[in-house]
């Protein structure tokens, strides 16, 4: 982690440059995989988890006696654990739902906006060493609230050709519709063209390795929506010295064991918070599993010292962090300035790892840099909000002129018509 | 435009296809345009507007002499119903801004979503024949209610080197920051990399044509965001024997007028009335100034008559059109069951034309059947919505033995320690 004293501002860009994220590269190879997909149907679907999972699949599809035995695998205090976040994340959730307004914008002319939820999702989730059941939970809940009919759930099986049973039990318990043995861009393909038994969705949704971000990125130029384009998971915590270093280093660290592509920022107006944080880092990274990952986190990773309480602002805003520490004496008022960010945790008893399971916000957020024009995942990207519109032949009477003037002066002369006919229609009929 | 009587249900996919609508043959020549103006700054963007533009240009920036004698050169009549059309849509667009709600999940947890502009949008108005001041507003007036703080305008110039007043006049009233004269690639490049006094926006918006849709989806591989997808306009007329022929066959033309790709379809259970619509068609057209145009995008539509009203929504809903207009005695009954459509205009008086200018809805809507998975523009396309949460010393021990559970499971225990070293510092200070 270096650390950088008051460097001037035209310098940040440089510090602050994540290390380059593009999928470009293998898109020809991704291509191809999905290209076989598509023509090759299950076949292929199976051909590509022999070769990417090692495992031989019949049927991808999870059985109900699947996820019953699931059940009964899970630990009671994890379901209790999940249940609770669940609870937290659906209530946090449901206050996003907008409610219809109609708006009388000229009399007789009424405008209103309703949220309908996308048909068919496909949400993806990652395999790996642990079993990502907090993402289960972050794609689904929402999805389920918006409205979408269908919820198809893909994950790759392990060597036994399983889903780990807390996946499964996250998957029932949050109204999954279909959950499939399926992973990488297999997964991707199948959802975004609909293979056999596994529907073609509208969107794919999920966070995975650089293979899965291509696929996603190559399916989207098709007729398939995905949630956010892709990057490496990211922290910047801004501290000063009511910050308290062991809690810092724990969040930083938090950050880096995800994995060695993981950015870790800290900014602070103290020198010596730095070291003291410094240390810490020492202390716990000693200690942890995953150590050997976050040291090559923490290689990339930066400490900033500001004097400028102002300037650690602008630099956090420049920077567009995913996730915001804000471990300051007047953290509220420092939040208030914040303009890009993709989550913000407030004080000194609010840690990422709150948000990345538990506290009811969405652990799916914008990364490398994307904060500056996406949200993370929120009701609005499981939705359309569809606009409607009814005009009384009152309302068409009083708005009509304008939209013949406007029509014309765009020479375009059947838009105009249609408002005249209109008009002429009302003027016979008294 | 051919007539299909009941179709089968497995014709639909076949009858409803669109055009081909693709960039990707373009991609390599607009690559290298763009890749010019990273490189080659002004110098780049006057070469290539004279030679697409047939203009050199000296200072792209539109300068306030320009506006203020444009302002003297729109007639007051246009002036007026632009300034009508702008209130509406400023009404119904301010009615979509969302007031911040704090939720406390669990007790001593609050979490909230705040609504931010995005820093810097670019907005793009093609030329042609007539000047789309309409657009203007449409992308301009949610970009300053969401608070973006600068919105840039980039539109071509003409043969003179200027831009038409009323454009100037629409962009003005409702506060554009930047104005320049810059067309297609150009002007997409320009704002996507920034040159010079051009600044880089973070998201841009707005139609062109098939070299700008490539530039944007170029572009959006790189950091900028866009609006939406792209593809033609498009129409849907649901009717049965209460709508008015001559208002259908207007409104169906006001859409095949945009450009011989546009789509219309006609969706009915009344085949009497399909016939008295072509009988309309055929004498509207003969006196329309964009005939040849209109023509052309009517020999690919289709009038689609469906014995049952559920079957002609079951085929709205597989088609997704752009706009939908429901000419039916129970239209409100039919619309609550739309699930896939950019915009709905209810009733017989409800024209296309009036959500096109000025009844307060925008017309920047999702084409190509991407009304499954897009919304049309509203004011989330203009923000982000960040989320924050703030936990009290007693919100973390309510919550904090649920996420240590939970990341021990997925095995991150640095995510867990961030937990217990809070936990543990608490259970100190008693």
């Amino acid at each position: 982690m270096k650390t950088y004293i008051n460097p001037a501002k035209s310098t940040w860009t440089e510090i602050l440059r994540r290390p380059v994220f593009s999928v470009i590269e293998l898109e020809n190879q991704v291509q191809s995989v999905l290209t076989e997909i598509k023509s090759g149907g299950i076949e292929a679907l199976r051909k590509y988890t022999e070769q990417f999972d090692g495992v031989s699949i019949l049927n991808f599809a999870v059985q109900e006696q699947e996820i019953e035995d699931a059940i009964s695998l899970v630990d009671d205090s994890l379901k209790k654990a999940i249940e609770i976040a669940a609870g937290n994340i659906r209530t946090f959730h449901e206050s996003q739902v907008s409610s219809v307004k109609k708006i009388e914008t000229t009399p007789g002319v009424v405008c209103w906006q309703k949220s309908v939820g996308i048909e068919k999702v496909g949400l993806y989730v990652p395999g790996g060493s642990a079993p990502l059941f907090s993402t289960v939970l972050m794609l689904a809940i929402p999805a389920k609230i918006a409205g979408c009919k269908e919820i198809i759930l893909c994950t790759p099986p392990n060597k036994e050709g399983k889903i780990h049973p807390a996946i499964l039990y996250a998957a029932q318990l949050v109204g999954i519709t279909q959950i499939h043995k399926l992973g990488g861009v297999q997964a991707i393909g199948a959802m975004a063209y609909g293979v056999d038994y596994i529907p073609k969705v509208n969107k794919i949704f999920g966070p995975g390795n650089q293979y899965v971000m291509a696929a996603k990125q190559i399916i989207s130029r098709g007729d398939v929506a995905i949630d956010m384009p892709a990057g490496p998971s990211e922290v910047a915590v801004m501290a000063d010295h009511t910050a308290n270093p062991a809690f810092i280093a724990s969040d930083l660290l938090s950050q880096a064991e995800h994995g060695p592509d993981s950015q870790v920022v800290l900014v602070t107006n103290s020198s010596d918070l730095v070291v003291k944080v410094k240390d810490e880092i020492e202390k716990q990274l000693a200690i942890l599993p995953r150590k050997s990952i976050a040291e090559k986190a923490l290689a990339n990773s930066h400490a900033v010292v500001l004097d400028q309480v102002a300037d650690m602002i602008d630099l956090i805003n420049e920077y567009a962090p995913e996730h915001l520490i804000i471990a300051m004496e007047n953290y509220a008022e420092v939040a208030e300035k914040i303009i890009n960010a993709g989550s913000v945790f407030l004080g000194n008893y609010t840690p990422e790892s709150a948000g990345d399971y538990a506290s009811g916000t969405n652990h799916t957020l914008p990364t490398n840099g994307w904060a500056r024009s996406f949200s993370g995942l929120n009701i609005d990207s499981f939705i359309r909000k569809i606009t409607f519109q009814e005009i009384s032949p009152e309302g068409i009477k009083n708005l009509g002129p304008v939209i013949e003037i406007m029509a014309a002066a765009e020479e375009l002369e059947a838009h105009k018509n249609a408002i005249s006919l209109r008009l002429e229609e009302l003027k016979d009929r008294k």
